[in-house]
C-alpha cells in the first residue's frame, strides 16, 4: 500500500524522503527518485511533512515514538499524516505528544485495496484540526479520490473501525442468510435477487455477494482469491472491540462477528477473501 | 392486513365470502359487498379459492385442519393460498394434506405493512407448483404489486423468514455502529454518509437510520412509532431459528438477533418500531 | 440403552413383550425369555405397562400416533412411560391424547449413559400426576437409581434439557477458559486448580476437565471417545432452544452454545465426546 | 481492600509508610501507626518493600511510572506487589521496567471480597520469579490464607481473569437456566437440586444461586445487595477480552458474557450483584 502511495506523490513532482525496515520496498522507489533514508528519526529530519503507513499500533509507537523515530529528531509545525489503521486512543495519544513538540498529528486511514492505492482511488478518513486537514488533503488528495474529515484526531480511525464492523457483521449476515435459504430449497440467484430488492439488502448481498456464481467478478466466484483477508477484517473487529470495551459500549453482534473471523483465523482461512464466511459455515467436512 | 387485501379483492369485482374471529373485522366488508361465513368450513363451502391472513402457525393449523376447518368441506380442485408468516415446515405439512384432497396450498406470505396492504403494494413471495403460481397471481396481483414465485411450497416462508433475519442482524448492527462512532466523536449524519457510500451500508443505514434525526420521515425520528413492531420482527426471528434447528444449519447472528429482539420485548420495547435496538444500546438510565 | 433397560427389568422377573424396528435388538432380548411383537401395536395389546425409549420427537409421535401405534391398540388405563429425550410440548400433547383413552402417560427422561443404563445407575427426570408417578417409580427404580419427580407432564424433559443446556455452556466455558489461560502463560493442571478451588469451578472443569492431560480416565485424555456425543449434545440444546422460542425466553448463551456445537457437528466432530469444543477452540490447522 | 490488608500487616508488626489519593483512607491508618506519605515516590523512597492494590490498568501505570511515581524515587533491589486485576501485559511491561532498576515487581490479584480482606482470608494469585515470589509470600500471608505461584510474571492476572471469566459465564448460563425451567414449570428449588446432583452443577447454582429464595444469605435472597458488583464483574469480562484479543483467541461465550453485563451496567444494574443476571433476563417491564 504504502509504496503505491509514494509512488503518486513522486508522480505529482513531490520530492521524498522515504524509510522502510524492508529495503527492497524503498529500493523500487529510489530508482523511481526518492531519497532513502535509514530510520524514521532521519526521514524527520529531512522534511516537515511526513506520511506514514503501518500494520499496527504497536508499530506506529515504535516509528514515532521510539529511539531512533520521529519525534526524536522531529522539526518545529511538522505536519504528520498516518493511514494506518489502528486503535484510536493510540492516535490521540501520539497527536498529543506531537503537539508539544509544537506539530500536528493526523490520522487518516484507508478504504480501499490495493489496486485503489495503485490508482489513486483511495477514500481517507481524517482525524484532526480543521485547519491542518485543509494542508493535509493537499497532499491526500494526489493519492485517494475522497478525503473525508471526520471530526477531532481518532475520528479517522473511528469511521474506519465503525464501517469495517457493521461490514463484518453484515457479510456474516449474508452468508448465514443465504446459506439458511439455499438449505430451505431457495435458487441462489433468485434468493439474492429477492433480499436486494426487499430491507435485507446491503452491499455484501447486492456487489460482494459471498455465494459462488451469483455475482461475476467477485472473490467468492474465484476461490475466494483476491479481495480483503479474513485475517485483516479479523484485526479491525479486534479494534473495534478494544474501542468499545475501552469506552464501554455494548456491540453484541461486532463482538460475535470478531469471534466468527477469529475462529475462520485458527481454522486456516486467513489468508482468504473474507466473504469466505459462507464457505466456513456451508461446508460439511468429512468425519474426524 | 387481512381486511385490507378483502377490499382490493372486492374493489375488483370478485364476489367474496369471508370470515373472522373478530365480527368487529367482517362487519366492516359486509357493508362493501362481502357475505359473511360463521367458520372456515363454510368459506370453504361456497368457494374454491380461498385466501388466508393468520398471526402464528396454531391458528393456520387450527383454520385448516380444526373441526370447522377448511379441510372439513374442501371442494375438490380448490386453490389455496396462505399469506401468514409461518413456519415453512407447517406449510409444507398443510399443502400435503390439501394434496390428499386434490386440492393445492400455496405459501404466499408478504412484505410491507399496512399502508402497502391499503395501496395493494405488497409484496407476495410465493412457494407451490408452478402452474397454479399462474393461477394465484391473478389474484396475487390485483393486492400487491411484486408476486414472485420462490419455488416449492414452503419457499415462500423461506424468502420472507431469510430477508427479515438478514435484516434483524442488519438493524441491530447498524445500530451498534451508530452508537459506537458517536460515542467515539462522530457525526451521526455525517457517520450515516460515511457508511452509506461505503461497503457498511444496508437499507438500515440508509432508508432507515435508526439514529434519531438522521433521516426524516422515518420511526426513529418519531419516537420509534408506526414502522415494522420489534414483536413482529421477534416472531419471525424465531421462525428463522426454528428453521435452522429443525434442518440443522449454523446461524450464530440469526440467534442472537432473535435474543437481542426478545431481551427488547421483555423489556416493554415489543411494540417500538423495530429500528428502537439503537435505543436500547445507546440509552443509559438511572440506577435501580 | 433401550436394550440395558429391558434386560434389566427381566433379571427382576419381569415378563417382557418388546419392539424395535430393528430386529437385531430384540433377538438379544428374545433369548433372555422376552417375547418379540411385530409393532408397537401389539405390545399395547399385550400388557398395560409400557416404556419407550426413542431417539427424537417424530419417532415418539409415530409410535404413539401411528396407523400401528400405540394408541390404535391401547387398553384403559395403560401407563405409558417415555424416556426419551424430546420437546416438552410434544410430551404434553401425547399425554392429552393418552387421557382420552383413560390412560397416563409421563415423560421420564434419564440422564447417564450406556454404561449407566446397563448398571442401572440412570437418573430418570419424571413429569406426571403424582398417583401414577408412584406407580412408575416402580419399574423406574429397576432401571436407575435417582428417580425424580419434577412436577406436571412435559417437567421431566425440561429438567433434562435444562441441565444439558447449562452443562453445554459450562463445557464451552470451561474449554475457553483453559485455552485462555493456557495461552497466556499457565500450566493446564495448575490452572484447573484455580478454578476449582475458586467461584469458577463447575461439573465440566472439576471432573470431565477438556484438556488432555488434565485427568485421568476422562474422554480428553482418550482422544475424545466415548462419552457423551457431540451430536446428542446439539440435539439437546436445540430442544432447549426450541422450548425457549416456543415460550419467549430469553437464552443468549444456550442459543450460543448451540449454534458452537452445531459448527463442530458441521466441522466433522458429531461423534467425539462434547468435551472436543477445548480442540476445536484451541486447535490451529493449517492453511486451506 | 487496601486500607484492610495494610491493617493486617499492621497488625503484624510490620512498620509501614502509606500513599492514597483519599487522605480519609491513610488517616485511618496513622491513627493506627502507620506513617503517611505525599506521594508514592516517598514511598518508594523509604521503604524498599511495596504493595500496591489500584482500580485499573491506568492507575497502576500512573503509580509505578509517573512524575511522582515509584520508578522515580525507587531503590535498588526493592521489592514491588502489586494485588491490581489489571492487563497482564500491563504488569509485564511494569516488571521490564523494574528490572532496569534491579527490582523486581510481581503480579498478585486477588479473590475474595472485602470481607476476606478484612479477615486475611483472600486468595493471592501471584506472577513472577520463584525466589521472588517466596519473599512476597511472607508478607501475603500475613494479609491472605492461600497464596499461589501462577508462573511467570502476568500469570497472576491471567488466573484470575480466566477464573472469573468462567464465573461470568456459568452465572449468566446458571440464570439463563433456572429462568427457563422455572418457566416450563419447574421448582426453583427442584430445579436447583436436580442441577446441582447432576452435570450442570457449578459455583453458581450450587453456592450462590441467583433465584431469590433458593438459598439463604446470598445476595439473590437480599435484593441483590451485597457480594460481588456487577460493574466490577464486566471491567473483569473486559480484562479478558482484551487479552483474548491482543493473543487472538476465541472466546465466544467470554465476549458474550461481556456483552451482557455491559448491558446491565447501561441499564442500571452496576451497583447489584453479579447474580442480578437472572432478574434481568427474567423480568418483565411494563411497556415503554
Amino acid at each position: 500500500m504504502g509504496n503505491h502511495m509514494a509512488r503518486n506523490l513522486l508522480k505529482n513532482g513531490y520530492p521524498l524522503v522515504v524509510f522502510d525496515v524492508s529495503s527492497e520496498s524503498t529500493s523500487a522507489l529510489k530508482s523511481d527518485g526518492a531519497q532513502v533514508a535509514s530510520s524514521p528519526a532521519e526521514v524527520a529530519s529531512a522534511t516537515h511533512r511526513i506520511v506514514t503507513m503501518l500494520p499496527e499500533s504497536s508499530h506506529v509507537q515504535e516509528v514515532y515514538t521510539g529511539s531512533k523515530g520521529i519525534f526524536s529528531a522531529i522539526q518545529d509545525k511538522s505536519l504528520l499524516i498516518d493511514s494506518s489503521t489502528i486503535d484510536p486512543s493510540v492516535s490521540q495519544h501520539i497527536a498529543g505528544e506531537a503537539q508539544k513538540g509544537d506539530s500536528v498529528y493526523l490520522d487518516a486511514p484507508v478504504s480501499g485495496g490495493v489496486n485503489a492505492a495503485r490508482d489513486a482511488l483511495l477514500t481517507f478518513m481524517v482525524g484532526g484540526p480543521e485547519t491542518h486537514f485543509n494542508q493535509a488533503k493537499e497532499l491526500l488528495s494526489l493519492m485517494g479520490k475522497n478525503v473525508v474529515h471526520c471530526g477531532a484526531v481518532g475520528t479517522g480511525q473511528a469511521a474506519k473501525i465503525c464501517n469495517n464492523m457493521l461490514l463484518g457483521i453484515s457479510m456474516i449476515g449474508t452468508s448465514e442468510t443465504m446459506n439458511l435459504g439455499i438449505k430451505l430449497g431457495l435458487d441462489p440467484k433468485l434468493l439474492a435477487s429477492i433480499l436486494n430488492m426487499s430491507s435485507g439488502r446491503c452491499w455484501s448481498s447486492e456487489v460482494y455477494n459471498p455465494v459462488p456464481g451469483v455475482l461475476d467478478g467477485v472473490p467468492s466466484s474465484n476461490q475466494y482469491k483476491g479481495g480483503f483477508g479474513t485475517a485483516l477484517m479479523t484485526k479491525d473487529l479486534g479494534l473495534a472491540q478494544s474501542a468499545a470495551i475501552n469506552n464501554k459500549i455494548p456491540t453484541p453482534l461486532g463482538s460475535m462477528a470478531l469471534q466468527i473471523y477469529r475462529t475462520l483465523c485458527n481454522k486456516g482461512y486467513g489468508g482468504k477473501d473474507f466473504s469466505v464466511a459462507y464457505q466456513f459455515l456451508q461446508n460439511e467436512e468429512k468425519k474426524k
